[in-house]
């Protein structure tokens, strides 16, 4: 069944306003605004190499871009400190930080690398790349080399191709990287939470085949 | 402390491979190879309009790309069907189905729309770009405009302005989209599995703020 929906409101959305606008037409559907981020998205953290010091920021927009070469994409504003590392280096470093990890990431996300040297909190190491700082305490870090920057009015988007990643046996289960061990965080946003991984729901490519027949 | 890492092994990781090779020189780290995917990405159905007819592909590189105008950007394989209607539209809709729709989410990454009308599994509306289906089951769905192709060798990434969303009155707690109403899904490659979104672990831009006198 397909359903032309009038939209005849549309609003910005921020931490502020309430969401009250009635969007007319279909199945008592609402606007939740422009700005949406209400969706789970990884924490990571961001490593750089800021005029030769090490530098951590926490960043939730990063997604996988292309499958082979295998390479990896994040939105990072303008303004932020690591911005100067990855664009004077043309590396990057992404960390996944583990539950526990939870007060040093979320400080990451507080202070600028301009006024805190955030690389005190942990043991940083480099690869293979030399000036793309990672996290030993992180569960799991990859090693990015930048390919293309997408230039955007508030936020730059750098592609970075994944020349290596770093981990430990004892995140492993059967020889596999296991989510359980690694106990990553998630974050929502405007409500501003983090939150960790649930419950197996089932098995992908693999669930919906009951539907097949049909 | 700042410590160089040799590393002497890089290797292509796959279902297959285990992972077994030692990377040299720092604290027990070991390789999980280059095309890593093991964070939790958020499921979501990629609504688009081929030839006059909706289709649903399931999708989980994505992510938001630019703060103000916000944009949402999206990894698609250029193979997939769902190319053809970006391209010819210049228009998407992202879909977030609850865990509740697992089946008919997971098929959507089975079959093609080539061979398949996925669309028929769901009530299907339109806003007000006209050519971006969207599904009314889901707690929420963002409606996108075309604003920049990235081609890249095996992925187009299509970043697109969100031109509003939809969502519904049950899913919000105190005029907020809340993400335990919303109930979302999480994906983990390469071992193919889904998740539900865990306990609440703390609040974002402010647990941290204990470390900010040292």
């Amino acid at each position: 069944m397909i359903k032309r929906l009038e939209c005849l409101v549309t609003t910005l959305f921020n931490n502020v306003l309430p969401i009250t606008e009635q969007v007319n037409g279909y199945m008592g559907k609402i606007s939740a605004g422009r700005n949406v981020f209400m969706y789970p998205m990884p924490v990571t953290l961001l490593g750089t190499l800021v005029e030769g010091k090490p530098d951590f920021m926490a960043l939730g927009w990063i997604t996988r871009v292309n499958a082979n070469p295998p390479t990896i994409g994040c939105g990072v504003g303008r303004h932020h400190h690591s911005v100067l590392g990855i664009e004077m280096n043309r590396t990057f470093s992404i960390n996944f930080p583990s539950a526990e990890m939870i007060e040093k990431t979320d400080y990451c996300g507080l202070v600028s690398g301009k006024d805190a040297d955030k690389a005190a909190l942990f043991d940083v190491y480099y690869g293979e790349l030399g000036t793309a700082p990672m996290i030993a305490e992180c569960p799991l870090s990859l090693e990015c080399r930048l390919e293309i920057t997408v230039e955007n009015p508030t936020n730059n988007f750098y592609i970075g191709e994944i020349i290596a990643s770093y981990t430990e046996e004892k995140y492993l289960t059967n020889h596999k990287l296991d989510i359980r061990k690694i106990n990553p965080l998630l974050l929502t946003m405007p409500d501003n939470r983090y939150w960790r991984v649930g419950d197996y729901a089932g098995d992908a490519w693999d669930i919906g085949k009951t539907l097949k027949t049909k």
